[in-house]
């Protein structure tokens, strides 16, 4: 048994808009692209980059609640629908809750391991639009143990990771942690307004920071210890990104210094009928981080650039305490200080992550890898982060459910 | 890029009983085991055979519709609940409809082959008595483009395999296609009567070919042209199977002969929002059917025995077309001869198949596996067939959709 008997490299990356309030484009009361649109956008995106459908060997969808959002699964029968080159090859459909899109990809490492396809097509997506937000926070209470989902807050995944929050302020300090939220707010949305695909390009709010540290949470009216700018939003998007072996790579004429090279990984599951031990700890995402780095053989000082998964702001804060970034109760401090801004000593989530960009859930695992591509490769845009040679690694942590399922991804641009 | 770089066995099988209507002990005014429980039974009983969870490196769950029949997703956090000691291992969640247990073996073995895993326990679940029959169909009805679900039946999959039976019968001849139908309902009763765990395992009808024949499809209480007999029931249930390298069988100590080898298979998607060319044949399970074949380099007349997706009697008819056992439209003749009986020239559906054994959706495609784990292996109790020497290979195919997913496997007895 070994991590990776050949070399990965992911390319060709493309995301679609995250689509919902806070997009101009967005008007929850007119008719609005449903899950075909996406899957079939994100994957031509793929496939003008990577020279026809001809080009795919076996293509892989990460999606975690069309069933319900959509009344839809059966999701491999829509690989066809992007390109009718692609009809009669393998596909496959994955789930792990949010980290649906992280499965996806390794789903496609594999898949390209295993010899069976030299280019995998992996895509995630999720519209999630098609409920009012408080039913829409039912069907997502189903990444919980849905038999415990009357024990918890109407707002079920807010209510968990306000409970996170909580326990956290309770522990350390309500004011430290508050700043170091609202610090992490402001940075999603400063880096987000640098892609213009990001559900806050459009955020125009002055002050961002003053506007998250000035509002209380208020159990009355949301859930006890988050305000909603603690949380990502509902959003409708898909990502999708071109997974090759060395032949892959030549076969579809894409050289490796504009791919990103797979250079560790872990994926470790918790289970979902016990609650955490440890409200301040994500112990799942510690395990499967210090694993990817170390399958990597990198340390945590290595990566110049990180994305992770911050479906809510104390998420964000435990995952830099998870990775021994700063020790626990000191997260906080971290964010506060700038180090995960896009000039500080670790640029997170440089193009939003999931409070900023978005949060088509079964996407962002998927949408992680496609940001990491374009920092490493130089194709970020305006939102481009400056690579330094002694810290040319970028790693991916993206979770499904309150901790369960885990993918973490260490990538360094190919060469 | 190929196949099979290195062997792929499967050893260990385990059903747990298919319950639904049928079944004595099913009672759908009593409160039934749940998704939880299928996943542990059918989860547990593979870890007992191979000395423990220790042995397994990942795990794969295949389901269909939990989303909707159970409000559950994130279904990798229920691996660890089947047994603490796979707390923290790689777990993923794939679906692709009634063909989701067919893609979790493909994803089995391609894990194998990229040799991340020695032993990988795949496992397929499925639990739908939670609703009433008639909702379960429209829950059911997200296998096919949900967009165009209210052109369909109220039951749209029977819906949908009616269509194909009319235009059947009214190319070729009813009476004939109604005696090869009403034979496929026989001999599935006479297969699940020698499998304890088998929902028609009770039934005790005197004589199911007459009862079969004698009911005419009517639209005015069915569908058009199908009747209840010609379709398979709603069902709670689980399989699991260990998909293993050579060096995993060594490892859980399990001899080549107590175990399948993986010869060739064949991973088919066709476009979902399509209707089929033509009602009267299964063009995807057609190439897929051929493309194991060819992988596996066979031919039809050395398969001793086969699982086919009858989830209803007309599809069991066309896959025997599709596979070229007959021509176009004498598939009928060939199951009223009694050629795919138990003691036929080709033994199907050994334990019944979806219309006797059971159909939870999910599981389908790994219950097949082991069905052919059984009989390759004389393990079948029983319902062992003789497998002779010049028909050593066992086949499966296993749909999602209407011939939308589609995975086809050879397997042969280890050596």
């Amino acid at each position: 048994m070994k991590k990776l008997r050949k070399k990965i490299y992911m390319t060709a990356g493309y995301n679609t808009t995250s689509l919902g309030t806070g997009r101009r484009e967005f008007n929850p009361k007119k008719p609005r692209p449903g899950l075909e649109h996406y899957i079939k956008e994100a994957g031509k995106g793929v496939l003008d980059q990577i020279g026809g459908p001809e080009h795919v060997d076996e293509a892989v969808i990460g999606n975690f609640m069309a069933a319900r959002f959509n009344k839809q699964a059966n999701l491999p029968g829509f690989i066809p629908y992007i390109d009718e080159g692609l009809q009669w090859k393998p596909a496959t459909s994955v789930e792990g809750a949010c980290g649906s899109g992280g499965l996806a990809l390794m789903n496609g490492i594999k898949t390209v391991l295993s010899e069976t396809a030299d280019v995998v097509l992996a895509l995630g997506v999720e519209v999630q639009n098609t409920v009012k937000a408080i039913y829409g926070a039912d069907i997502l209470a189903g990444a919980g143990w849905y038999q415990r989902r009357k024990e918890g807050h109407a707002y079920f995944f807010p209510g968990q990771f306000s409970d996170r929050a909580g326990a956290y302020y309770e522990k350390y300090d309500y004011d430290r942690a508050r700043k170091g939220m609202a610090r992490w707010y402001a940075n999603a949305i400063e880096n987000a307004r640098l892609d213009p695909t990001a559900q806050e390009f459009q955020n125009n709010v002055e002050d961002p920071y003053a506007q998250a540290y000035g509002m209380k949470p208020n159990g009355r009216s949301f859930v006890d210890h988050l305000t909603i700018l603690d949380c990502s939003k509902v959003s409708d998007g898909a990502s999708a990104i071109a997974i090759c072996s060395e032949e892959g790579l030549e076969k579809i004429g894409v050289d490796k210094k504009d791919a990103t090279e797979v250079v560790g990984w872990a994926q470790v599951i918790r289970n979902i009928t016990n609650d955490p031990t440890n409200l301040t700890e994500l112990e799942t995402i510690k395990k499967a981080a210090h694993q990817a780095l170390e399958s990597a053989g990198v340390t945590v000082d290595q990566l110049g650039t990180l994305e992770l998964h911050d479906c809510f702001s104390i998420a964000g804060i435990l995952v830099i305490e998870a990775l021994g970034l700063a020790k626990p109760g000191e997260g906080c401090d971290y964010v506060a200080a700038g180090k995960t801004g896009r000039k500080g000593e670790l640029p997170t989530n440089t193009t939003g992550g999931l409070i900023g960009w978005g949060h088509p859930t079964g996407a962002t695992g998927v949408h992680q890898a496609v940001t990491i591509w374009q920092q490493l490769t130089g194709k970020a845009g305006n939102a481009q982060i400056e690579i330094k040679a002694d810290k040319p690694y970028g790693m991916t942590i993206n979770m499904g459910g309150d901790d369960v399922t885990v993918i973490a991804i260490v990538f360094k641009r190919g060469e």
